[in-house]
């Protein structure tokens, strides 16, 4: 069921709780920069073992202090689903840059 | 002095002994496939300590299994530099991929 793609209501209205991630096309995009590539490098690590542990996984992109991430579901045809919800929501929960 | 931008010969030359790496315009680039999501992000922390011990950094997207990774010096006016072949050499004498 969380690999149903969603309607884009429902992505609005959740995305609206979730600070600075957008909505691109079927894809849902954040950038967070960080004080140092330590410290970017830290945070992936970190969501890496969550991803890991969802089997759902970003596509990201690190230059020097920065992450730019986006997610997507390709098993459900590269359409936005709960996963891709569920992910940003448990990112921003640990996400230390405020 | 390793900072200055090479000449493509110089270049070319390094590159005959770096497997997968090729000059995209001035950009050094690879893109490694691992056999899982843990081994692509170990390899990024394992490389991220060289990085950041030579202070020199790549640009990198991770999708999955896969890392794909690009080099260039912002500070020659994102030219390849000798650091840029550094890290490369030094991603090749890690890189457990085979």
């Amino acid at each position: 069921m969380s690999d149903k793609a969603l309607e884009i209501e429902e992505i609005d209205r959740r995305l609206a709780g979730l600070k600075g991630w957008k909505r691109e096309g079927d894809v849902l995009v954040k950038t967070l920069e960080f004080g140092s590539f330590r410290e970017a490098i830290s945070f992936m690590v970190r969501i890496a073992f969550e991803a890991e542990a969802m089997n759902h996984h970003p596509e990201w992109t690190n230059v020097y202090d920065t992450v730019a991430i986006r997610l997507t579901t390709h098993h459900a045809g590269n359409k936005i689903t709960d996963k891709d919800l569920q992910l940003a929501e448990t990112i921003e929960r640990i996400n230390w840059v405020r």
